[in-house]
């Protein structure tokens, strides 16, 4: 039976925009059920704000807002503090402050510890504490949890999805009301779905960094964006996902980590892609995140969520402050690596990270094309020549005077032959109107 | 760092059926990276067998094989068993001589959650070990930890979806191939589909166990399989799949558990269900089951994945283990119950159970009637009796000379006026060639 005489748990914030407040908002609404499942008071007691003055969605007493972030960073009195502020430098700064000292972190800021998680968790370990991240990945979706935790018996061949949900609307949009991505993107920006760094969401960077979290849990290695394809959904056009749906698929932007057991190859990259329009993931739409997980033990097993926003991602910075609130109460720290490398040698050891090499995939073309005799021809021979072969031809309706559309499929082909055919494509300047455009086909398998 | 020096955690197993053996092999399989992420070494030492002669796929020492299941269970040496034989009686006493001595156990028997959850949960609690069951629930989907601890903030209005395996695949084999519901049985049944008591599969007993299940966890109030609307597949036939497709809808067997706070009320409840086609649940497929789950903070999740078989339900076993092992090392006892009644009363207090008056739904209705004039005039005189307003009429082919399939929806109706028209239709018995039938057209809403 619970006691009302609990431990009371002292929290700070660390920034209180958007999440910071959603947090508060949370804690305060099921304040009652929270505690009582977690047999444990829970008080927000120092928060650390750039303007104290600016007007905010909750109220809180004015008495615990400070701009001073490193005093609640070195607050001996806080048993947890959230890292809610973003960006990497003084988040960095502040982090370490905390860790340094033995105590708990709950952060959700993903380019922080895809730049320096290696650091940080070293760090965490070290010192005692504990460097809490379910936040950071897929907003409410508990994917860190799920592969840590509840499918601690596995090791993990294939996790992939969408970790984007403004690329995720757009493109939905862009497919549901036939638009372009011009558009689309200017509907977005207007609701605030866009990254101030516009990148990050349309270059495939934010994707990438979930990524290179997911496969340092799943796999123990840190992955560089430099090291592994990363690319965005700006080349995709209204056509493309016409000619994709007809042709049986939905274009997403995925996320794909990839470990093949048997050669000891980890490959990483994010990309739009071709998915068989009747999967799960495929049916994943607007600013919705969903991965899919395939276990050795388990199978696969998807899970499909809101993947940013104020009340999701407070859930999860909740559920870490929960998990941290177990460990205040005696629980080891979690797992932080599902076989992380400078642990547990033994099983990232001979691990190699893969590139293009690794890559098979089928492919699709897009080439607009002169409209003229023996265009076709030349195209189907540049391809013969890289040993790729053609699954499927749709030439067009023109659509200028003298062009035509030309989007060609492949069948499965090295991803490295299909570079070389592009690039002597793309040479073909006297009959190419511009650049010609390929995205992968991926193959979910029962996945 | 980890060391050398690590704890042995002594695992005793009742039962070496397909779980139990899968629970052997899977260990076995990830033995190391499973021992580096819990910190413990795991020895499985003990394993109650009906029949000790009997082949298996896995071979274990022959000295660890007893047939006496007490022995087992009044182990002191052992810190974890698991209860793997399943059944009510003897799987009870053994459960119970386990929790009494305050070890810990780890189950994947619903039924015996079912019938007896209170009594057991209760025990473990007082005797100071933990009940586990996440494999009772969806196979290898992590269903109960989700609700538990991932989504620890929210309180949960409403959690549905595909819990029985079994009449996922025979509705999905009738749907995808036009078969009839006993072509469909007897190939499950050839596949070793169906459970030996084929009611829990067929009669949405199975799926109504884990419902029950669910709204304990959820909810902290045990529901009786006795006071709630359990109705299974035996009904659907494929000229039903077929109608349903035609207006837009899959037909599938549901659990819902539904809370309206505001009122304070639980309805749960299974039953076939016509869901939207174009719906996340509504695309999980074959033996694979779906929840989604609505919460007040995260709003809702969706999780897939394998509902059975040995190798998914091993993947739950063994993270109940693994959460186990870290209560061994300090953890504290994790949340049996959401808001459990018995100790958070406040929070389930004023909660009532609800039934048939709480629902409004639309409904599908088939009636097989005499084809001659008039009957349409008397069906729609009866349903306008009960004010059921109608929303869509399908007269189709003749089936049998003289005879027509009248296929119905209606407008959002009580349940209970539903109810009462389908007894005069039913009493028509000069117009109807068989028993009117209708089900539930299901608004999954957002979710």
């Amino acid at each position: 039976m619970k006691t009302t005489h609990q431990r009371t748990v002292r929290i700070g914030l660390l920034g209180f925009g958007t999440v910071g407040q959603g947090v508060w908002k949370h804690i305060e609404r099921n304040r009652r059920a929270l505690e009582l499942r977690l047999g444990a008071s829970l008080e927000i007691v120092r928060i650390a704000v750039r303007d104290s003055g600016r007007k905010r969605e909750v109220e809180v007493p004015s008495g615990i807002i400070t701009t001073d972030t490193i005093a609640v960073a070195e607050d001996p009195s806080l048993d947890i503090v959230c890292e809610l502020m973003g960006g990497t430098r003084e988040a960095l700064d502040l982090t370490e402050r905390v860790l340094r000292r033995g105590k708990i972190v709950v952060t959700a800021n993903k380019a922080l510890i895809c730049e320096h998680g290696d650091r940080l968790f070293t760090l965490a370990r070290q010192a005692g504490g504990h460097y809490f991240y379910e936040a950071s990945v897929a907003g409410g979706i508990p994917v860190i949890k799920t592969l840590r935790e509840a499918l601690v018996a596995n090791r993990f061949s294939r996790i992939y999805g969408i970790l984007n949900g403004t690329s995720n609307y757009i493109l939905t949009r862009m497919e549901k009301e036939g638009l372009e991505f011009s558009t689309t993107l200017a509907d977005a920006r207007a609701l605030g779905y866009v990254e101030a760094d516009e990148a990050l969401d349309l270059d495939g960077i934010d994707a990438a960094h979930k990524a290179v979290i997911l496969a340092f849990l799943a796999h123990g290695r840190w992955v560089s964006l430099d090291d592994i394809i990363v690319e965005g959904i700006r080349d995709v056009t209204a056509e493309d996902i016409l000619s994709a749906r007809n042709l049986g698929y939905r274009i997403k932007l995925l996320a794909i980590i990839s470990r093949d057991f048997q050669n000891e190859r980890l490959v990483v990259r994010v990309h739009p892609a071709l998915l068989p329009s009747n999967g799960i993931i495929a049916g994943v739409d607007g600013v919705y995140n969903g991965v899919s997980i395939t276990g050795d033990v388990v199978g696969t097993t998807v899970l499909i969520g809101r993947g940013a926003g104020q009340d999701a991602t407070s859930s999860s910075v909740i559920s870490d402050i929960a998990d941290a609130v177990f460990m205040l109460q005696g629980a080891p720290a979690p797992v932080i690596s599902e076989e992380d490398d400078g642990v547990y040698r033994e099983l990232a050891e001979g691990l190699s990270l893969g590139g293009p090499e690794d890559i098979k995939a089928q492919y699709y073309l897009r080439l607009h094309v002169a409209d003229k005799p023996g265009v076709l021809a030349k195209v189907a021979g540049v391809l013969a020549d890289f040993a790729v072969s053609i699954a499927t031809v749709d030439q067009r309706a023109h659509l200028l005077e003298g062009t035509a559309s030309l989007i060609l499929t492949t069948h499965e082909t090295d991803e490295k032959a299909m570079e070389q055919a592009l690039g002597s494509l793309a040479a073909m300047s006297d009959l190419l109107q511009d650049k010609p455009v390929r995205f992968r086909v991926f193959d979910p398998g029962e996945g």
